[in-house]
């Protein structure tokens, strides 16, 4: 559940390029370089937290003399008001980095709640996986992934070289799922699963004897679900993709299946207020 | 309303390079390189559209042979089921930037989407103008912002070197709102104006005298919204900052209120349903 | 078998910073730049083709009025004196590329006959499969894996990312394959197959039964990789890495093993002779 | 033959975001990041050093509180089993370091062993030199130039802009060697020398009175090289290039050739046989 | 008056890779790595310093061992044969840094001097305020800001997007100055300034009365300057650019001019006599 | 006299990011977008021309449809007033690219007229060669060593690892000349000549008798340097750096000196003035 350093230091100075890379006219003018602050990173409403180490490397950036000190770590459930961090250093520092920590912490706060929320809406015991998709922001698949692992669901591949998925198109333009999945077996890696979507009952078998190690499962009503499992009988993975609520996630859970998939962990999480607050 | 191009070559390289840049396992095992495919870019949901140009620079990467005709321009209204553009092409290339492409768009209809409903919600005719704030999503702020001018919204500040917007932790660090507004008056580029926050009605005066271009209200409610306008009577803009919903704004506005700042423009949009339709 | 081109051009642009950035002492003080010469890329010895994109790419950069007409495909077995390609343009032009176009392609070229060998060392028929390692040169493995695919042999993971490959310092921090094999199914995404390295028969029947995917048998001899397959039986796949020689590989694949990764295709291939020869 | 720090930060970075840029799963699963380890960087076969200080700077991207002492210095020939360094930290930093540590290592440890056989097969005390080419791996020229050094021979110009060196093609486009060289004279740097090729005896005088700081003869054979050095008598250097082997070297060094440039050093370089050994 | 350190570290990279990039041939030869040395930077002329950071930075990036004492701050105004700091460290990197290092503070230190006389000719007392203008050299218009500001100068609007600046062209694109200045307030952010050029009396009262916040007097000869002050009277901001020299800066002043801005701040300051000179 | 286009893409790309990269609000409010505009880029003083390639790559990044007609050559002198080169092309990107087109331009023309004024300096005839020194401005030494080229002069070394030049520091830190100049012949490329700098007549043999292969003579009077040339006498080349100012050029001409070296030509090159006209 480790968020790579490397990776982190050129997300971390692209986005204060962006927003402080030409300084800041209101703390240059108004606050005296000498001056020392303290303030307290905050959780303002109930969530799962995500990217303390974020927070860090912005400071770490901006003036390596701020100190954090942290008291809770990433994947904890915060009640509102929890006091997430305590920060020590150059008050200018301390507002310069500011609206970048809290930029990056908000979203991936937001993506670790939203999917916990998800995980949580299993039935107890279930080993139903909930997963993210590729449908994450453009240049933050890394936090977003690790915020989804934060909020205790999983990561589906991490792009399009990570695994092989079919889809009706590749079907189509291969005449078939049979010799879909052949040829993607014959030219993938074999460290990757080849999951093949089927929409309808009669492409399972097929899908299953040409060696698919996943089933996707696209626009199987609640009752084929259960239809679609007994069929497979374990001889492939089952996922569900495409329509999913949380209210769904019991009854898909309950049919069997062993993957659930939501784009909406990560195209659609609302922000959770986080804020920083200064202590006089 | 113009993207710089300069800008988004980057951005869309960076985007690209996180979901393809090692290949597509998939439709690389399936797809004839030489087969030709033709697609539709869907709305599936009614939105507000923006980023055209993005996705035919998502393109223009991957593949600069595939063609893009597009029939809607940023900021059109959609109805549910629209043709935004049509694509020709390898299939294998319009399979290979589907995702990355759709993952910009839906994210900028997304937020033009939400900035058209807020600018909706203003009384027919009035004034008062609805802007985002620096609550962007870390990398991508320059399509955000463009997203909510798409919407009808209007742009805050893009940067902390852009304009000051003086807060508690300045005046605290200078002793006094005048100390603080004099000394980023005499810093400032005199291009960019002074905004002033102020948390009750005694620091409005001397905001104003000491030559605050624009006064922040900052957790005023609806009745004294209206005796801080009268108030400052034209010497300075207004502007209203967080606690902001769609059922309130027409209060405020109505309140005489110039600005309403709105963070949720950009940090909790939720994406819009955008889809690739294949045509057979 | 496609190189994604968005990835391609920074590689590129990185390589004739390198040797073209400051410019070309010797071409710019001798040959007039309205010179127009023509020059073949040629084999020297025989050899499998790989990255004539790259070579595309290189002259696109450097001026994209070069025209280049390729002869032979990707993964081609050329004889020696073969003409890959003949390119027409400014001399100057075809003179400052020549040494980055030839320094990518005698190298992608040298790791696909390398491949190419070794898989030409299995027996007719065999469905074993020779696989590359992560063992590729810093900054090159998209060209290198792509090679490796030319010369008919598959890749292994990309990156650390891509797969799960449990090894003996895995094991030993988790106290025992079983649970280092649970923690790894627990976690990673179900698109990734997990391979277990084993040093000893007795740690084969333990692996299996906790969910590797494929077992990697380390330090085999001829003898026992037999009753190793055995033991298996088609539980999971059997994986050979490390000490794999050409005269090794009809032994290893004899035995009925699924894949040989094997190093040397990316780490010590050596440079196949290509040459540009001018056109009088 | 120290490698400037600040160009080495960044080839380590792009390495790092190859290989472990998105996490690694196997570690990360089944390793305790509290956990600390000791492992010892290890020749398993004669080579000579090259590379501590990449080592170095990979783990001190990955995580800057791995220890490394190391007991080598670059240069030095190592017997098998040698005790380069040891290292001691997270384990899981170790593990996650370790084989892009080891991609850079192996490579410039090839090219300085490469390098000194070279060397050593001059005859002893001969004044001959042995330098490298441009045929360097792209993106890689800075470490394999540092590699050769390592290796006792010496680097060649380091890339188009660095110094003259007139072919065939530009001896065309000028239409004669003096005329080349003329121009080369009038417009390179004064602090670059001039190197031109010949490929027979009657272009040698011409070279030598236009100015020709070096003679580079091009496909003499062993009789007539002799001839060559005697003809120039220290008028201008004479380097041999091309067809190079361990073989002739003794015999063009015996013929007073001044350099020996061989390409083969950097294009051809098996990888030495470097691990990471744990220490329980 | 602060540089943002994150901003400076790529500038800094940047630098030290076009000189150092490749190495020191001289200082590798000549220098014993395990040498102390101690040298002092030292103005050799009159200056107003800007830079110290910058220099900071250099050799933290060349070799972070590298000690500096700093005894003047940035703005401080110095006489000849003053000495800035005092540097201690290997000898070797002293060096290797010197010349980046001063490349970047004689630049710096030129813009900040020139900027100083230009405000020294300013009447006492005066409230005119001399600006820079976007006429900076491309990639460094971050330190020559600063370094303007350091002369006691300021700074003009950052880049195309931080404020509106309405010249001739836009108001023919327009149809005129009303209109112009109309759909600049419509559209732009109401944090940014709107300034208008004018070239004759008669343009102004429109520009006001559309909303104008700065006048720039284009081609006002030093008479009609005065009746341009008085016809604004205080109703918007007076600028004037182009054609100013130290001797017509009294008078501008004098008219009642707030802003002149001038280019030759940034585009022509010549170079500070810098050097670092040894300590035996 | 060819700039590289793949290093110049990367410089244009950097330039715009900074003034246009967030965008151009004035013209983005002003201008529509479809109107097409004419503009002449004229030469406003008499000044050597450089940089027209880097004119044209700005414009293919702002707007590859914007066309440009040169009229005039790299290195031509200009009257005041001439038309260097047409464009036409929509009015906003004429507008947008304008700013740094110029601010590239003027300075590289600033460079090319201070070179070109000094080599006018040399009596008719004269084989003194006029070069730059690594006195660039961080990040454009590409552009600025050819802007000298551009002015007739020639360039000096292109960085630290292109040619040996040996200072004090260097001989104090190898205890003499002799030593000095040995380890660098030793160490140093073939391919690079060795510069020795001298501040009195007796170094001047023993640097001769080590075999540098010029002789930079510092702080030598105009009376002196003739006798140095004289004890030179051909055996090495002669360097003047330090001190030059173009009244003594001549007469440092006159004394037989080979390279006067001038910092000023790229330190304190004041910009010349340049514009871009509309054509109505």
């Amino acid at each position: 559940m480790e968020l790579p350093l490397s990776a982190l230091r050129e997300l971390v100075a692209r986005a204060l390029d962006e927003d402080l890379g030409r300084g800041d006219l209101t703390t240059d003018a108004c606050v005296d370089p000498r001056l020392e602050g303290h303030a307290v990173l905050a959780a303002r409403e109930p969530m799962v937290l995500a990217g303390v180490d974020v927070v860090r490397e912005v400071y770490r950036q901006v003036d390596a003399d701020v100190r954090i000190d942290v008291k809770h770590r990433d994947g904890s459930r915060l009640a509102p008001d929890t006091m997430i961090a305590t920060l020590s250093g150059r008050s200018a520092s301390l507002l310069k980095g500011e609206r970048v920590a809290l930029n990056f912490a908000q979203r991936m706060c937001g993506v670790a709640t939203i999917a916990r929320a998800h995980v949580d809406a299993l039935p107890k015991g279930s080993k139903t996986r909930i997963t993210d998709t590729r449908k994450t922001t453009p240049g933050l698949r890394l936090l977003e992934r690790y915020a989804v692992r934060c909020g205790g669901a999983h990561n589906h591949r991490n792009d399009l070289s990570s695994a092989v998925l079919i889809k009706d198109n590749h079907i189509a333009a291969c005449g078939g799922v049979t010799e879909a999945i052949s040829r993607a077996k014959a030219q993938a890696p074999h460290t990757a699963r080849i999951t093949c979507e089927v929409d309808r009952m009669e492409q399972i078998e097929p899908a299953i004897a040409a060696g698919a190690d996943v089933v996707m499962l696209d626009n199987f009503d609640d009752r084929t679900l259960g239809e679609a499992v007994k069929l497979i009988a374990g001889r492939a993975l089952t996922e569900v993709s495409g329509g999913v609520t949380l209210q769904r996630i019991p009854i898909i859970a309950a049919a069997g299946i062993d993957i659930i998939s939501v784009g909406a962990l990560t195209h659609s999480a609302p922000a959770r207020d986080l804020a920083l607050d200064w202590i006089a």
